[in-house]
């Protein structure tokens, strides 16, 4: 929901696309074998509903998300078992702050927002794919989570799940090239099975593009861009992390570990000689 | 931390900076009034560690961050109390993430990273920049946390609060025009106290400028853009999330509000005679 309310706003901003375009736009969206899912289709039904006094209602909704607990639950219970959920984290956070209406109306007072309008070709192909590689970070993030979540007690079976989702009020069709169950370790990471990976790198530029408009139009794109960096941080073979590590050592001695040798290390960070000042605790 | 994190890795990345540059501009950073703090100041001190092999021992040091759980508690507790907390819950997850070495290893062989430097002049300017804007973001944002937290039965005196954080192992230089105690409604929102909020105004472009580099160069900056996003977000005064409610109430009926009037509403989208087919409920 996160994901679609932030193509609406792209849309609608970068492009000022009234709703009858946005009703198009998501209607052709939800034809292809990609993007084809209830939420979709409910969408383009929205955009499409005018009221008695020829508005398009969706303009009259009070923009202050409500929520049932779910996504707070979520977030909670990923953090409990390390997990890392980008997307659940981002949308929570995006209700709260909607919420926040009459203090967002004076700051938007105070802060101006650049206006724009993007200029580009082809913007609404750049966000109809930045929209499909996000959505399919989204579900292997739940996936992973599902798959974590096993070590409680919870034993679903993740190929049930992924065929469930394909029907019913989820409807994602575009988890149908999973229909030949894909090896149990790859469950829990869709964007490594050759599909998704294979969809996602053919997109990653375009992706890019569409969040480096937004952010030049002071577009907020909270979900779309967590899950980019959340995508760069994945494909890292090294971090920027050994940072922390080291800071954390230093003012409170709490320990690192080194690439090249396994032992446990202290370091008083504020004198020169490295050797003769390292403590070294075998792991 | 993580946003220190993430300008060693912009500038190492970006710019190709060694260790001695980066302890030079981090040891620059912290003679300013504006980034002047204990962390600043240790990791200047880290950038110069060279081990007894003339190695940087930062570099040899794992990138798995560790945690002791005072991050999960403080993201768990904003869920709880409702309050935005994008600083807190990006750093988690990237701590989570950085701890995942073995997959992300797999990762970066499947997926390539675009390499490359920045050209443009005064780069270490933004990264500057950018850096300040989300390190105030995130006080404001631990200070509206403990507002919020008052609701518990905490009697913290957030004045007093900022006073400690002037000094000790945080010592933020930068809260020093915060002196003079501001108004207390304030206190919880420093982005709208004058001093902060004309910093901010004057860097949004230069912020939004690194942020757009970063993407660019596949840099994952995941903390600074998520509170650019924020702030966005923050600084509006009408955002999209009128369309999850809408869609919450299509398939929920979860129902809605409106700008114009008071009461709670429930439509049947499917249908296009809007009024005759609305459920109003006054409040």
């Amino acid at each position: 929901m996160q994901l679609i309310t932030e193509a609406y706003d792209l849309l609608k901003t970068a492009l000022g696309f009234d709703h009858q375009q946005l009703h198009e736009v998501f209607s052709a969206w939800n034809e292809t074998l990609e993007l084809n899912s209830y939420l979709m289709e409910i969408t383009a039904d929205i955009f499409q509903y005018i009221d008695s006094k020829n508005n398009a209602l969706l303009e009259i909704i009070l923009d202050a998300a409500e929520q049932k607990e779910t996504g707070n639950w979520t977030a909670i219970g990923a953090i409990d078992l390390g997990v890392p959920v980008p997307t659940i984290m981002t949308a929570v956070n995006a209700r709260i702050v909607s919420a926040y209406k009459e203090e967002r109306t004076k700051a938007s007072q105070v802060f101006d927002r650049v206006s724009g309008r993007d200029k580009g070709e082809g913007f609404v192909d750049k966000v109809r794919n930045a929209l499909y590689c996000a959505i399919a970070r989204a579900y292997a993030e739940e996936m992973a989570l599902l798959k974590a979540g096993q070590v409680r007690q919870c034993h679903w079976n993740l190929l049930e799940v992924q065929r469930i989702w394909k029907g019913g009020c989820i409807r994602a069709e575009f988890l149908q090239p999973m229909q030949q169950p894909c090896p149990a370790q790859l469950v829990s990471n869709l964007l490594l099975a050759s599909h998704f990976k294979e969809a996602i790198l053919s997109r990653l530029a375009v992706w890019r593009e569409a969040i480096a408009v937004a952010i030049q139009l002071d577009i907020l794109i909270p979900a779309m861009s967590a899950l980019l960096s959340y995508l760069n941080s994945y494909r890292r073979d090294r971090l920027p992390q050994n940072l922390s590590q080291a800071q954390r050592d230093y003012f409170g001695l709490h320990t690192y570990h080194r690439i090249d040798r396994l032992a446990t290390f202290h370091t008083e960070w504020t004198q020169v000689d490295a050797e003769l000042l390292q403590t070294v605790t075998a792991d």
